[in-house]
């Protein structure tokens, strides 16, 4: 921990299911997560609220987000902030609430993503994240970003398409038994996978996440009061943003996410602990080649190699790097601000022991890794017990 | 200052001039902002940039704005995120550097807040800090919100019209020696406001903050390392968030800023300052109703008294409370996601006594209030050398 930094740990969380077109509002699903997460954490108030949206205002026509979600759950008075890092938001408000305890300004503090995408409109908004100048006048999306990197990685090391079916594989059977998944209760296989419509060549509808609704939080404070709100406090070892490029075209080696070694190098760094210690990796799945770069990235694998970690079964849940262990973007679901954040409560989950089928056996160190538009934002966090 | 936390220091600030219809691109004004800042602190990278900006997403069609700015600067690698808070957008960047460099995550912060809003859609736009379930389906604006409360106050009160001209008087003649105001060079007489058209009654053109173009930035850093890069660092010493019922429908008394109250009073208790200690206010004037009952939420004046402030010369360069000293948001113009930046860069220059025509004599201490959407959300930063 850097010099004078104040530890923090997470002592509640409170997630509702991840649906397709949910039925509550916006601040209705952000309300019921928080009241969710303070519950867990038996208080009835906290100093200060930050929140991760990244499509309300075009999709609700709502702005200022954090404080009418504070003022909504009745805690008038409270600092509340909306924080955006396009498809990384949600882990950008945990860095808030992780920033506001370690610098003692909030000894309470909740980090909340909640987004409603489900309606319509979600592709057009989250092109957002790209250059408005360059990119989205020639029709550029997120999902034509990653089927341009998905096709470059398959020419480069010559790898066939269906070597990606095995990271949705094994985020489908891990969603199968989260009761808060968009997928659960689906048994999804190889041949489904394959047979899948073709997006945007060569990715295919199971290589990409959904669009859905959901909301997620977690109550953070001080590790050296923790175990007045929890038995079982989780302790954030380290956090860490970095960024790239903003436009892939602009970077030497597009198949290298720069933001992601960087920000996983440096979280690694501050926590003092080898990649190869992690029990446990959530990683930001939204497509699969998203995984497969993602590895490589940290160290994990050599770059063109990892695709084999899905392949071999090291990803799995009894694997030596267990992936998206409750179903990840991709299977879980991705509603955008909330994503990092329902990441955040199943880590939490898992280190507490309390992951139900999901369990991953001695879960002491996880990792949560967050990128934001075309992977220009990268976002780590460490957690241990 | 609360126990363990690190003190934090400005030690640069940049500014370009605020204007309508900047021939300059949303990233460029970003961009040279915060060259300036940086040039200013004499240093070539920092660790973390924070973005404040509320309406690119609407406006520019554009989203994760704090990488590209980063990225577009040619720093690859550093942090970046983006933060809002409705008009409190500026504060809200500002405390999210403070928080970056307290904490001890980051050694250089910068906080910079950029806005375009010229260019036509910005009522709508701002209009998404209200509730957009049950207010801004009606038709409601902040501009009508404000000329409400301004019938209000004159109704409970029983004060002319015309007893709010001295807010737009002063600041009009503060910003005509500032060389970034919008407003620069130009008289305006009580004449002129009174015969100005009136634009939602009885709320006047000179009562409301024109939409403008500018962009504001401030380098942050440790207060016991502030001296290498300056030889006058400004500390920052205290930030404070509080947040009000999000609908004025909803308030017992509509006329009382209860988030600007109770975000200047936990700033006051943090600094350990009394609000008489001031040298200078930079106040949120985006319309002279709020300056009003700014005045009497921090306390400088009983409730329904406010205005007397202005009428009796109080508020000027020469009073005792010094108000919107280089023209405020109303004469130096609002370009709301910059606005609390070019506040904490004047305020730099008046603590540094490098504030040349406007400089009020013998400032130690400036405070710093900020309004989100319709006063739901208040910020409030205590300055001093």
């Amino acid at each position: 921990m850097p010099e004078g930094l104040r530890s923090v740990s997470i002592v509640g969380i409170g997630q509702i299911p991840v649906r397709k077109a949910s039925s509550a509002s916006l601040r209705e699903m952000g309300v019921q997560a928080l009241q969710l997460a303070m519950e867990s954490a038996r208080v009835e108030r906290v100093n200060a609220l930050f929140v991760g949206n990244m499509l309300a205002d075009d999709l609700q026509g709502q702005k200022h987000l954090a404080t009418l979600i504070a003022s909504a759950a009745g805690m008038r008075g409270i600092e509340a902030l909306q924080v955006e890092a396009a498809t990384a938001t949600g882990a950008a408000a945990l860095r808030m609430a992780y920033f506001a305890v370690a610098s003692g300004e909030a000894r309470l503090a909740v980090a909340l993503g909640v987004e409603k995408m489900s309606g319509g409109g979600a592709t057009q908004a989250l092109a957002k994240a790209l250059d408005a100048e360059t990119e989205t006048p020639t029709g550029a999306t997120l999902l034509g970003m990653n089927a341009r990197l998905m096709q470059l990685y398959m020419d480069k090391y010559n790898v066939p398409v269906e070597a990606f079916n095995d990271f949705s594989l094994n985020a489908h059977a891990n969603a199968r038994t989260n009761p808060y998944a968009l997928f659960k209760d689906r048994e999804v296989t190889s041949e489904m996978i394959s047979a899948s419509r073709v997006v945007d060549a060569p990715l295919r509808l199971f290589d990409a996440s959904p669009v859905c609704d959901g909301a997620a939080a977690v109550v953070l404070t001080r590790t050296s009061e923790a175990r007045a709100y929890t038995d079982q406090p989780v302790t954030i070892l380290s956090s860490s943003v970095a960024t790239d490029w903003f436009r892939v075209a602009d970077r030497a080696d597009p198949l290298h996410l720069y933001a992601a070694a960087r920000s996983s190098h440096d979280a690694f760094r501050k926590a003092n602990i080898h990649r190869n210690d992690i029990s446990l990796f959530e990683v930001h799945d939204a497509f699969s080649i998203m995984s497969c770069l993602a590895l490589e990235a940290v160290g994990f694998a050599e770059p063109g190699q990892g695709w084999r970690l899905a392949a071999e079964g090291v990803i799995a849940r009894d694997g030596s790097l267990p992936l998206s262990t409750l179903g990840g973007l991709k299977a879980r679901g991705h509603p955008v601000g909330a994503t990092a954040i329902y990441q955040t409560c199943e880590i939490v989950q898992q280190l507490m022991g309390r992951a139900g089928p999901n369990q991953v056996p001695n879960a002491r160190l996880a990792m949560l890794l967050s990128l934001g538009g075309a992977a220009s934002t990268g976002l780590t966090h460490l957690f241990g017990v």
